[in-house]
C-alpha cells in the first residue's frame, strides 16, 4: 500500500512556526498567494493580537483556520504549576474559540523530576479537567503523541497507542488525537494504531514533514517532504483509509530552512508536497 | 516497586567504550585495581590485539570477560552488502568465542534508503544465517532493541516487544535481547516486556547509564547514573524479579567524560553505582 500522489493544494495547510521568520500577517497574504489553502496559527504568533480579528483576516484571505497550537504541558512536580497549566490550557482553548479554530493541539507535557507514570496520570487529570470548557467553547483537543526523544521534558505521551488509550478512557467528544509522521514514522505498530485512531472516531489532524540523517539537533532539524526517510505516501494512504479528508498539515521546525528566504522555502513545500508527500 | 540499593561492586561491569579514551590494557589494569568485576569488551578497542590473549589477561587480572560489543547492522539494500554483513558477524562470534565472551552484542541496522519493514525483515534474516556458527562457537545473540531516535540508520529494532517477538518468531537457544536503560526506559509496556523477556530465558544483558535533560548530542551525550531522569532502580527491580543475577553494565557515551581525567570518572562511576542505580 503506497497511496496515491497529491495532484492538487486543496488539502495542504501550513504551520505558521514553519515559515517562523514571517508575522502571521505576512504568512496570511503569502499562504493564501500561493494557494495555501488552511493555516495553523501558533499562539506566539497572535501574540499583541486580537485573535477574533486574525481569524477573520485568514478567512477574509480564503485559508481555513486549521487549528491552534499548542496546549498542553500539564505535568509538574508542585500542585500550583498543574493547576497553572490547566488554566493556561482553558485559555488556550478560549483563543481557538475566538480564531475560529476547531481544535487545540496538546503537546502534553513532562517533568524529568518526577517518574513518567507520573507525569502521565497528570496528563490524563489535566486533559479531564479542561474537557468541559472545551465542550463550552465548542473546541476539541487533539492529543499529539510526541516522539519519545522528548520523553522527559516535553511529553510523556510518545505513542499513538498511548493517545488512542487515553481516548478510550477518557471518552469525550471534544476529545481526539494529532498524529504527526516525525513523531510516529518508527512505530511497528502504526498501521494497525491508525486504524484504530480513525475507527473510533478520534483522528483530528494529519501533520507532515521528514527525518533526516544524520539529525543534528533534536528540536530544529526536521526535514522538508522528501529530504528524508519517512514513508510519506505509505502513512498518509493508512491516515485516508480511515476516512480521513482533512487537511495535510506541513509542519516544519528548521533552523536551516528559517535562514533560508522564506518564499523560495514556500515555494519548495508546494513542489515536495505534490512530488514527496 | 523501587528496588534495593546496591551495597558492593560483585555485580559491576564497564564497557571499554565508556572510558574510550583508555587502551584496553590500560582499561583492564584500572577497573581491576577499582574492583570492577566484568569487563564488555568493544571490537574497535581489538584492534591489532589477539583475542585470546586479551581474554587471558582479563581472567588473569581478575575480571569477567561479559560480552563482545557488537555485531548488527545486518540491513541494507544491496545483497552484497547483506552478505558481507552476515560474514562480519560471524567474524564477531569467533572473535567473542577467541575472547572467551559468552554473547555478541547486536546493533541490528537500518537503512535510511529503504523501507523500515524492508530492515526489519533483513535484521531477521541475516540473525536467523548466523545463528548456527553462533550454536558451533558456544556464543549466543543479544539483540539491543534502540532507542526509536536510532531508527533510520542504527536499529530498525526500537522496542524490547519487537526484540521478545523477534527471539519468539526464531526460537533459538542461541538468541536472546540485551535490555539497555538508555533505550528503553520511556517505554509504556517497560515492565511487562521485561517480565516476558525474563518468562522466556531471553534475558542476557543490562545496561545502565543515564538520560540527559537537554541531550545536546543524539549519540555521544549519555548521563551518568543518577545525572539524569531514568528510574534506574525500578528498571533493575523489574530485571531482578526475573531472577536475573547478571552484570549490571555500565555503557556511556559521552564527549563530555570522556574529555575528563578517566581514573577521576572510574571514581564517579562506582560511586553512582551504589548511589543511585
Amino acid at each position: 500500500m503506497t497511496g496515491n500522489k497529491l495532484t492538487d493544494f486543496s488539502r495542504l495547510a501550513i504551520h505558521t512556526i514553519t515559515t517562523k521568520p514571517w508575522a502571521i500577517e505576512t504568512a496570511i497574504a503569502r499562504y493564501a498567494a500561493a494557494g495555501v489553502k488552511g493555516i495553523t496559527v501558533w499562539r506566539q504568533a497572535l501574540e499583541g493580537r486580537n485573535p477574533v480579528l486574525v481569524g477573520q483576516a485568514i478567512k477574509n484571505a480564503g485559508l481555513s483556520v486549521v487549528s491552534l497550537c499548542r496546549g498542553g504541558f500539564f505535568p509538574a512536580f508542585d500542585l500550583k504549576n498543574r493547576q497553572a497549566a490547566i488554566a493556561d490550557n482553558k485559555r488556550a482553548i478560549d483563543e481557538a474559540a475566538a480564531l475560529g479554530a476547531p481544535y487545540v493541539v496538546l503537546v502534553c507535557g513532562a517533568d524529568p523530576g518526577q517518574p513518567l507514570a507520573d507525569s502521565r496520570r497528570q496528563i490524563e487529570d489535566g486533559i479531564a479537567a479542561c474537557l468541559d470548557h472545551a465542550r463550552a467553547a465548542r473546541v476539541k483537543l487533539a492529543i499529539e503523541p510526541l516522539h519519545p526523544m522528548y520523553a522527559a521534558d516535553r511529553s510523556a505521551i510518545n505513542t499513538l497507542k498511548q493517545a488512542n488509550d487515553l481516548c478510550d478512557r477518557l471518552q469525550h467528544p471534544n476529545l481526539g488525537v494529532a498524529v504527526d509522521v516525525y513523531h510516529l514514522w518508527w512505530d511497528p505498530d502504526l498501521e494497525h494504531e491508525i486504524a484504530r485512531c480513525g475507527a473510533s472516531g478520534y483522528l483530528l489532524a494529519f501533520h507532515i514533514c521528514d527525518w533526516l540523517t544524520p539529525t543534528v539537533d533534536m528540536l530544529n532539524d526536521r526535514g522538508l517532504m522528501g529530504e528524508g526517510c519517512i514513508p510519506l505516501r505509505t502513512i498518509r494512504a493508512w491516515v485516508e483509509k480511515t476516512g480521513f479528508t482533512g487537511f495535510n498539515e506541513v509542519e516544519i521546525f528548521s533552523n536551516r530552512w528559517w535562514a533560508q528566504d522564506q518564499d523560495r522555502f514556500l515555494a519548495e513545500i508546494k513542489r515536495t508536497y505534490l512530488e514527496c508527500s
